[in-house]
This record gives structure tokens, sequence and C-alpha cells, in this order.
């Protein structure tokens, strides 16, 4: 059975339903905190009453600085609101962990982003150095991934698709809201991943709806393939892709054929100007939703929810 | 007039002439020397005879975890080589720290990887903290960066261009050869930057040979841009493009258009099969050399000179 933790700005809690008990330790990092699971599992056993967890303000269950690396187009789903065809290249980028944010902040808008999205995706939170080289199978997750936890890989696609490279669209402040929960898992946790069900909503409008079976590169072999080139440490976060029912949509593939002939300038302008129609995007005042949990509520990551502001 | 600092497995030293006195520090990391200036500037200025800097074992005088951040395309040159017309804009993306290694280290090829390549970049070591929104102007840029190093930003072509996101070709181990000297400058050398001329051979063949007149994005500016969505601290790395000269040239024009209405797996296949009979990518056994100096030398960042080798 998991158990769920929880941090403010006094330490670190563990839930028990609707109430949370602190957690007696030093750790003042993730990393520090997932070296003291004994303290954990005290407080988790404990007899004390605690404190009701609608009073706590809870932030970022994984403390910066840490790698932040995230998989490219990893549901199927997305890959078809995407408009790709056929095999998709597993593929890693970075985030700036400053973008990560609590569960319940505001997502600034920069102020020349005008296409702002949203990307509901599950956090793994490692829970052990993975060097480079290494083989993780399915057997071997519970020794590298301590726990998971709900992030938003928010986006400014402007910036994201006339840039190429996704690292500044995806890493100004407060684009990865992450939380409320770092849900701590036992080995037996980890045969449910793929019950896990991503739902993301704005303004209680459902956007994005899917469970963990829609996913392209699982966690053991994304592992496998990002420990190709690089290595992670306890604390560090994998996002691992967001499905379907993003506001952007690729353009049909005849509009985006003739677009490949176009100086790129060209391209972009007239793709943002259809796009500036689409009313699904990101706009001040709007509130996020987001939930990841298991049917059966063996693994609940809690919900996020976070509104929408511009930049002052 | 600039101080070259190199470090070795039993710690730092100051460069004077063809002689290395030790600086007495308990500095480790990069950032821990920067803040031990005092220790730097009594070393320079001590009567010992010192070591002779042939005896030594340079590692990369920038330490690591740190941020590894580059910038694409940003020699007029090298957008030439890479078939790009008009505005090109500024884009950064990340490289795993763990590809920094020293400047005599092998540079180890991938057992996947047929097309590697070479990309000599002035790099620049932070000094002080940049926060979110801050604006570096020419003036300023001594309050922000210490120093300057080689690097050269190794990248897997083939993983490069098929996998859009730059994050893996160019993170492997050894992919960032860095030093062999940390040139820390005083506030009056920082007017000499564009005389500075970067230059790389292969087995003793001039590849590239450009000054920074030719970079188009400068170092305040790309700061600048930098600080619009992330912080950089103490010790940090930026890399800030590489001239023309690289292995990898864009196809012609035509070709390329083509291309872009072929399937992508289809359309790289094409390329790569013309890319075989390139002479230019790195082999095993192969010698890369790479300098970077003004014409008087008073900025002279060393020879950094690193051998090619297959993986086992």
């Amino acid at each position: 059975m998991s158990t769920n933790v929880l941090r403010t700005a006094d330490g670190w809690w563990v839930v028990r339903g609707d109430r949370a008990v602190p957690v007696e330790t030093k750790a003042v990092t993730t990393a520090e905190l997932l070296a003291d699971r004994d303290a954990v599992r005290e407080a988790a056993a404990s007899g004390g009453p605690g404190t009701p967890v609608a009073d706590l303000v809870a932030l970022s269950p994984v403390t910066t600085p840490c790698r932040v690396v995230a998989q490219m187009v990893n549901y199927r789903s997305h890959a078809r609101d995407s408009g790709f065809k056929g095999d998709i290249p597993p593929a890693f980028f970075r985030k700036a962990s400053g973008s990560v944010s609590g569960p319940s902040e505001v997502v600034v808008r920069p102020s020349r982003v005008k296409f702002l999205d949203y990307e509901i995706e599950l956090g793994l939170v490692m829970g052990a150095p993975l060097p480079v080289g290494t083989v993780v199978e399915e057997r071997d997750l519970p020794s590298y991934v301590a726990g998971l936890v709900i992030t938003n890989d928010v986006s400014a696609r402007e910036v994201q698709l006339t840039k190429t490279q996704f690292y500044e669209s995806k890493s100004y402040p407060t684009f990865t809201p992450t939380g409320p929960y770092l849900s701590l898992l036992e080995p037996e946790d980890f045969a449910h991943l793929l019950d896990l069900r991503l739902k993301l909503s704005v303004n209680g409008e459902l956007r994005q709806d899917r469970t963990l079976a829609d996913m392209i590169v699982r966690p053991a072999q994304a592992l496998t393939l990002l420990a190709r080139f690089q290595t992670l440490d306890a604390g560090d976060l994998l996002l691992t892709g967001t499905p379907g029912g993003t506001a952007l949509k690729a353009p049909p593939k005849a509009v985006e054929k003739i677009g490949a002939l176009l100086p790129p300038a060209v391209k972009w302008k007239a793709f943002f100007k259809s796009q500036a129609k689409n009313p699904r995007y990101l706009n001040p005042g709007d509130v996020i939703t987001a939930t990841i949990a298991t049917p059966d509520g063996r693994i609940c990551l809690g919900e996020q929810r976070t509104p929408v502001a511009a930049a002052n």
C-alpha cells in the first residue's frame, strides 16, 4: 500500500485520510526525506490525531534544484493529436527545475506568451542513483523509483514550436506544478501502474482523461533509454509524457506539408493566426485541476488546483 | 589581465607561463573556488617556483553537477552550414553535466553512433547568481561572468536530427570536453571578447576557425534572453554556439524541401545514407585539438587535445 507524503513550509507530513501527521525528520530535500524512510514509517504508524489536510498549504513535494527530465510524445492519443504517424523515436528533453511550483500555486503566463497550454503527466521520483548503462527491467523499478507525483508540463506553444528546442517553452517559473502528494510506493504497488488514470480539467471542463495503458514507452524502458546517456540521482524527477486533449492540435496533414515548404517565419505566422481562434488555450482567471489515481484508490496522488494569472 | 586557473586531482593551480603554482584553498567545486578569489590572487602573486604545467594532468576546471546550457545556431557561418536563411530565433537547450570531461580525456563514441561530430564553443563560467528577469547590459557582464573555458559540444548527429530534441545527442559521457584553463577575467578584459579566435583541428587538419565577430547573439544578450525563463548560479556553464566547419552540412535546399514531404524515417534514412560518404565525422583514433585565444594572448584558454575512442 502506498504512503502519501506532503511538504509544507513547516516540513514533511504523512497523510492518513483527511488528516496529516508530521514526520520527525531533519530532511530538507526530497532526497534527504527518501533517505529517512524510518521517520516516514514512524509517522504513518503513530497514534497522533494529526492536523486536517485542508488546513495545510502544500508545497511541491519535489524540492529543487534537481534534474527534471521529460519524455516527448509518449501517449498514443497525444501522438495522434500532434499529427505523428508511424514510429516515434523516443526522445527526452530537460526542464529547468526552477519551473517547479506547488500544487495550488498560480501558473504565471509570461507577458509575451499567448498560447499557454497544459499537459498532465505522471512524475516518477527517483529513490536511488541510476548510473549510465543501467538496464531497468519491470521487476527492478522499485529499486530505482521511490514514488509518484502529479505534474503539469505547462508549455508556451509559440515558443516551443518556433524555437524547435522545447527547453525554454517549458521552463518558465511555475511551468511545472508538482504535487500535492508524493506517493511512496511499496514494491507490490508497481503492478498497478497501468491502472493509473490521468484527468485534467480547465474550469471544470474535462480536457484530458486517459490511463497509463495508452503510454508508448513505459517507465522501466524509459529509464533504460535515459540511462544510455545520463545518470539520475535520488530526488530527481522524470515526467513521462501527456495523453491527448491538450489545446494544441496539429494542423491537417495537407496543410502541414504545404507549410513545410514555406520559410519557417511565414509558416508559424499562418499557424498561430489559425490558433488564435482556438478557445482551449489557458487564460488568466482559468483554474486547472488535475488528478491521478487508480480506480480502487490504491494509489491516489491527490488533486492539483492551479489558477492561471498574467505576469505583472 | 586574465588569470588562468587549472584543476588537477590534487586541487587548483594558477598558471604562470609554463609553470603552475598551487592555490591554497579548501575549494572543491568551481563555485567554491570563485568564492575564494583571494586565494587565487595570493597564488598568482606568490614567489614560489611552481611545477611545470606539462607535468600536470588537467581535469575540467568546471566541476559537476552544474547547469550546462547551450545556445543553438549562434554563428552566421554555422547557420549557413546548417541551411538556415533569414532570422534564426535564439534558442537554448540543455546538456547533462555528466557529459563534462577533461581537456585531454578520451571522447567515447557510443556503440550505436556512426555520425560523431565536433563543435568548438566558448564556454562562459558564471561567477554570480543570474535571477530570472535580469537584464544584462554589456557593461554588466563582469558582474555575472567570472571566466571563460574551451568546450567541445560533441554531437551524435543521427540521434540529434531524428529525435529533434538535442538533449540526448549532446549529453553522453565525455561529450563536453572542457578546459584546460578557466581564464578568470578582469573587467577590462571583456572589451576584447570579440577578438577571441576559435580553432579546432582533427588530426592536424583545421576544420573550424572563426572569431567571435561571427557570433549572432553575444554574451550579454544571451544572458538576458536566458534570464527570461531561468536562473543560473556561480559555477554554471553557458556554451555560446559553434562556428561553421562541422562535419554535418545541411543538404541542398531543394533536397531538403522534398525531404520535408517524406515520412521522417524515410527522409532520415536517405539523408544518413548520403552522410556515410562524408569523411569528416569523427572516428576512433582521431585526435581533436582546440584552442581559443586573442591574437595578442591577453586571453588564452590553452589547448584541448582529446583522442576519440569506440565504446567497449
